[in-house]
């Protein structure tokens, strides 16, 4: 079911200095931050040749990454996000086999406007997972 | 500086289990458990098109991801490793600008049987960051 690897997303509270390590230290190229009102973070891609790192900033009061960086200070990685071809029959299929999907259980627009849905951590090793329709 | 995403490793107490997941609620390809002494885990890797996800589980006494384990009951993404061309001059780069390079600061043959490098978590976003020599 599951197809590419998409990206690996990376929360920080300064995404500035995020970009800067991306783009000085460890030499990739990166994109210009955007801020995501409607998702509550701001973003910022760093492209390799076969993937990509998101590095998100929480933007706005009830930001959807605000908690995760009390508990971890200096960021760490948020979720990872895996393609699928047809995101309705990928789920479908994930809740037969009882796993469960975060939210209401319809995809939203993601962040590269395509359809996506999260799924629980404590059905996939304790790792929040990303489904993006490619 | 950095290439391509090599893998993500995500730690877990049970391989079986987890290995489970990926191939059959994921629908993903996965390699049979390889136990590496040497490196204090046993890896199966979940082969997708344009990189890999690496599942460890503890191996022995003295397993580099047993601490991690505590903290994370359910498992977790552990660290996260991208190709250099050349790990000599990668290092020394990185150490000129600052970073921190665990260990001896020597490269060790990782589990792929390349010269891999990890580097300090609060010089990398919060995030373990493996190099490996492609």
């Amino acid at each position: 079911m599951i197809g590419r690897l998409n990206h690996v997303a990376i929360a920080v509270k300064d995404i500035a200095s995020a970009t800067k390590v991306y783009q000085n230290t460890l030499g990739a190229k990166v994109t210009d931050a955007v801020p995501q009102p409607d998702h509550g973070v701001t973003t910022v891609f760093v492209e390799l040749p076969n993937t990509k790192i998101e590095l998100l900033e929480p933007l706005g009061a009830d930001s959807p990454i605000a908690k995760f960086l009390e508990r971890n200070a200096d960021g760490g990685i948020h979720h990872i996000c895996y393609e699928v071809d047809d995101i309705i029959a990928a789920r479908d299929q994930l809740k037969g086999q009882g796993a469960r999907v975060l939210g209401t259980g319809e995809p939203r627009i993601g962040a590269h406007g395509k359809p996506v849905l999260f799924l629980h951590p404590k059905d996939f090793c304790g790792t929040l997972v990303e489904l993006e329709q490619a």
